[in-house]
């Protein structure tokens, strides 16, 4: 039996899509609990992160799902937010599980992200 | 009199801004202009290229506008993007000014993102 | 026991997210399946139209992901522009089984907004 | 002479289109400023309805920019949506000029997608 790489492909393809929507979701709804958190979690630096993570999750979803070639580039771009924003959130889940499932959500859609653009 | 680096890098950043914007409007502008020329300006390769482009430099306005440090990572993406969708849009650019307007959109808006991408 | 109005409002408003989110994600793929069909699937009023139905699905999802209460406003609009676009799609649906997957999508989609929207 | 009737549409919906592009940057902009003042400007209800506000205005200009004509659905909601963030913004207006410069954004963009609604 041939091994069959294209749908290989298309399985780690469809994860990184996956992944990428969850962690744009997850970090929405983590903006918002760091509204009601109020005092480091609403720092600009902080913030300005996830929204930035939370948009490159959703291009470079949505880059996939059209089937185009570039997202390799987006992928590269996801990766390296989700690795910041993860470490972010990370300095902030002692305690507070909202922030510690972010900071998963970013390091799972990192991971997948490398694959992708590499 | 000392040479002003903040207001040299505050200028870069606004300049940068502004030819994302651009890029962003004028290629979802061509998009429609493609759909109703129909023919190669409809194919998968080359359409999917532009909507990639106009969502990349969204994303990369975006996240200079708020003032994100991660705009290197987004600013990279743009760039390469914005390469890819010029030289696709100038090989329909004959007899086209629409698809030249856009191709020198990507163009410099890839030249503004390569700088702060550095 | 108690009616919980709060828990069965929280139950609609997620079940409308996941419609939204749903709706997004299938429009983009169903956009890359009309480029490679070609004909009356890439015509400037019914790819615009797919196109406004993926970017206000996500508005809609976000804004509710968000909490923020003007969601009413975001799934108004959605709910009309998915009418029309399960519409579009339902018409190229005989023998096109993508085309209808997206036309139960929208219909989907406009039903769950109908609901959170009034 | 005749009313150049489609002249004049025209042009009221450039006008529509540079009013959202507008309110959409001033948005994230002011939501940078508000991150960095704290205090009620970070609360959950006026962060999460400026950001509402941004995601709606570009999905506005984006739509007619596209020449969709949808158009008058995501008008409708992003005026209503424009019209809460003018008067959240300018209830923090005094001795504020970013806020004040936010509120009026709102209001124009709102002026401009209640005609297009219509």
């Amino acid at each position: 039996m041939p091994h069959d790489h294209a749908a290989a492909q298309s399985g780690q393809l469809d994860a990184c899509i996956q992944a990428c929507t969850a962690c744009h979701a997850i970090c929405l709804q983590t903006i918002a609990h760091c509204l009601r958190q109020g005092g480091r979690h609403v720092e600009h630096a902080h913030m300005t992160l996830m929204m930035a993570c939370a948009d490159i999750c959703r291009t470079s979803a949505d880059t996939m799902l059209r089937g185009a070639d570039v997202h390799v580039h987006t992928c590269a771009a996801c990766a390296a937010i989700c690795r910041a924003c993860a470490e972010s959130c990370a300095a902030m889940a002692e305690g507070d599980p909202a922030m510690q499932r972010c900071a998963d959500a970013c390091a799972e859609c990192a991971r997948h992200c490398e694959e992708m653009a590499a």
